[in-house]
């Protein structure tokens, strides 16, 4: 039995999701896609033998449609992951699940209205399908150094797109701490405290890099800088610090080349290079769970909305000189 | 359109491929089991809700069997694989294709016979899908360091298994290096030496490590060493020396600890934990190439005669002191 | 022409100071040494030939004695730089310069008051001379990678001591930090903030770990985490973010080990075998001055008030919840 | 008491010995340079404070000195050094101690007939001193991790010199690799082999790279690549093989920097940044030696023998097309 997948949005983001599951995940079938560019959503489509729907409701209602992947513009998600929940369908969500908290309530609320046996709505907070997170988490949650007591995290990527400030460079980019060091530490963060640093020139009017402070329910101090105009490659960084030891990310590499007085490994270009096979096997585990009729491992709207409320507190700093703001 | 595959030995490397094509791989399908160990084969079955065929044979002939992958013991490969193509399925034979270069070029006759037209066997060299080996092929075939002039290939592995000789450490377990380094440096290997080192106390009466000296058609030397019992973890290497610049492949790690004084990096303990992407990405494009049915990027019935040659001739160099001998 | 130097307090670091000048420093002889436990100094005296003077104050009057070294308790620095300088003697002063910016200032007050072509005091920064850092530097201020805009720093050390609190983890430990980052980044630090974390379950009444923010007068944000009890290793790191890429210290290793399924480099057991050669070029470098009639580029007296000043604004910022304090 | 060191030949490496012995070395006083070119002699001690003698044969005549360093070009080495041994004046001699085994017993004998309670000829070979090799040899000897089965070496610089051809690769630039091996491994080298390898575009008409085949008496076979011409960086390598693990220097680095896609640490331009340390604390040992009249754990000129001896046993094997040759 094969699960059919439709995708909305087919961006770069999106058409990943597309050729992932067409191509890579056991037991998923690319069936429609739908863009508000429809020559995009033509193209992906003829490349993957998949229909074009004439837009997210539509490909929401196709009865060929058994499972929709959100992939379009942040400030559309809530809509159709309602509607997805209106048709009955199970949905997985780009972060971030919604722009705002209030939303993402929304989206809970109208998921416990159903009562389904197993929740509609998962999240695509990836990072926590990446082999190294896995790893670090088994040696943080193994106790075999102790207890966690700080951590250090690190996210930066070669330039801006387009539009944003530093408030969205915190509630677009920096969600993905937000999702990951909680399931990392296994503890929520309860309070957080946003750190101007000295920007880069290539940052327009966007403060860029910036700090954040991030304490769990556990006392756990974590450090967050996020970089977005980094410059020289993607690079995602993460130590935990607990009582005998540490434990940490390390760069996947693949070759490591001498040249030109050099030893040197290279940097993927971006996140889709870095999270390859993150996305992969969090895309696996979702059609696993909807062909098993069981729960997933991915993350949920909870998880969604908790890590909007973070979001919202450290924006809330950032607006009052970074003072210390509970969640 | 998926493919239904039977597997032909499902003790650790066959079980793992049942798995991976029943769980991961797109359009791979497990229908049947066969296993000389009827036990085996049923608790295999059991667990991916597959058929047991009574065995090699029967799975062959099985009319819901499109595919069929063989990996059982070496010396049953020849007969299996002729099996196969006398039923016109196409396999995937585990290295070694034969025990003997005679035997491989009878399974390259049986194949020429019917003229089908796409080959109907391919053989399980995977290294030729580890990302490591082709970033490297990558940058060495781009020539941007100029050509390859030496190369160094290390394969170490915890301990060796119960029987086997010096002649079955080239045989069975250096035969891997001897399809990559072709593939590698894009030319085959002409001539060979065999080299003796000293013993392993751990290695009983088998030469362990071996070293080998490979020559190709270009005139790159390649050193091999073979260490089945170097205990400390299974590693493979291999370094690219060109004319401005060396490149190689690096350990593939998650993460990094510190604790009790060091820094360290964790090896994988077998070839299935180092090599499970590979594993992956070379059933997926065997299935892909059969839904397709085009000519797959595995390893041909040429490809295993070829490494089969050589390995005969660093026997053959083995049993006279080390000389050069001709492929 | 050799200095002779006399070494005062010849404990752990007092030892070393004299067996490098004595062993290994061109241009330097040990003559004297003097220690409150007079068997320790006995000892060592007897190990490199010196002579044991009573106490500090016959050491600093001893006519053989050109030059002298104090690395005695913190609380004595004060009165034997004082001593000293009344002495007109050049002195290297392990770090602190003194235990308050109080008497820091007196220390500098009594050097101007000599109107010496060459200030005579200096202090024990060794760091400034690690060629890590130096390396470090060089490449923060070639300007190749831009500005720099952020730095993380890393001081973690097996275990503390017996007695301190968390306010001495500021004014002896993190010292060494409040004096590298202006000194690596070209910038004083007129700004800092104290940041509790969970604390070690190793770690008695003190907090440990311990993060600080600072912020330099070229607005560059620093993240300092101090570790006493870090049980793994001695370990130093720094990483400066700059405009277009980041450089960071390595950790110096000599051997890689394969052993037991890890792949291994050591840590040093403590700062001195971190800063063996750091150390040694600091000295040379004191001995050199000092037979050149020249200023050193040793940390100046003036250096270690500013290290002070910082310290104790941390230490105010502890006492107020964390508060940015301005130094 | 410090050693009145005279330095003859001042090129690049006797310039550097001379600058170590005069500002690094803590006992050693340089008072005398000689050269072949006056010009460089008279730059040399003009910059360091040194008398310029005549010539070699002077400076060893010359009653201000003590000890003599010899960097001359190779074919001069025996000459002097048995001048030295004429005056009764320790000698430290550069690699080769000869161009010749034949010379090197000259040497010998010379030596054994002055009956010198300590003998007076040391060689140059540094990287016994090398703080890396040291601790690889520790490790080695320590048996942690059993008996040593295999070692791989690399020798890698960035450009040959104006002339040389095929066997001067062995026997002035392999020549380290032919002393240190057998230290490492703690066990002569008995037979050797010769392989020719593809040869670099850059190389003119010397074989390089090159590899060779060494047998230890306790029967650990050796690789080790020489290629002269690697253009990217200086680089050493070894890695040594043993029972349960293995272990091998590393690059030795200050900084790691992140850019342009890439994370790269530096390599050395050459030998004299590579084995900076090693030079310092060889020359160190040698003065020491001198000053408490005792023997030095320099080279000795058995160890210069032993090294020509392999050195002519694996151009013997170059000249007879690679077979195995006895030493």
């Amino acid at each position: 039995m094969s699960v059919r997948v439709g995708v909305v949005g087919v961006g770069v983001m999106g058409a990943d999701h597309a050729r992932t599951i067409a191509r890579v995940v056991s037991g998923g079938e690319l069936v429609a896609v739908a863009d508000f560019d429809s020559s995009v959503a033509a193209a992906v489509a003829a490349e993957m033998d998949a229909r074009v729907c004439a837009d997210g409701a539509a490909l929401i209602a196709d009865e060929d449609v058994d499972a929709v992947v959100i992939a379009t513009r942040d400030d559309t998600h809530t809509d159709l992951v309602l509607a997805a929940l209106a048709a009955g369908k199970p949905v997985m969500c780009e972060k971030p699940l919604a722009p705002t908290a209030e939303d993402c309530r929304r989206v809970i609320s109208a998921q416990g209205a159903l009562a389904a046996p197993v929740d509609l709505v998962t999240v695509g907070f990836m990072r926590r399908f990446d082999p190294s997170y896995v790893t670090l988490r088994d040696r943080v949650l193994s106790g075999d150094l102790g207890a966690p007591l700080m951590a250090h995290c690190v996210s930066r990527t070669v330039a801006t797109s387009p539009g944003g400030d530093s408030a969205s460079s915190v509630t677009n980019s920096a969600i993905h701490e937000l999702d990951i060091v909680p399931w990392l530490l296994n503890s929520p963060i309860v309070e957080v405290s946003w750190q101007r640093g000295r920007s880069s020139v290539n940052s327009g009017t966007r403060q860029d890099p910036q700090l954040y402070l991030l304490r769990t329910a556990s006392d756990v101090l974590v450090t967050v800088e996020l970089f977005l105009n980094a410059r020289y490659g993607y690079d995602t960084r993460c130590e935990v610090v607990m009582e005998t030891g540490t434990s940490a990310l390390t760069l996947p590499t693949h070759v490591v080349t001498d040249a030109e007085r050099r030893r040197a490994v290279d940097y993927p270009a971006d996140w889709i290079l870095r999270y390859r096979d993150a996305y992969r096997i969090e895309l696996q585990e979702w059609v696993d769970s909807l062909v098993e009729k069981r729960p997933s491992t991915l993350a949920t709207a909870h998880d969604g909305l908790r890590a909007a409320r973070v979001a919202d507190a450290l924006v809330e700093s950032m607006h009052s000189a970074g003072g210390w703001v509970a969640v």
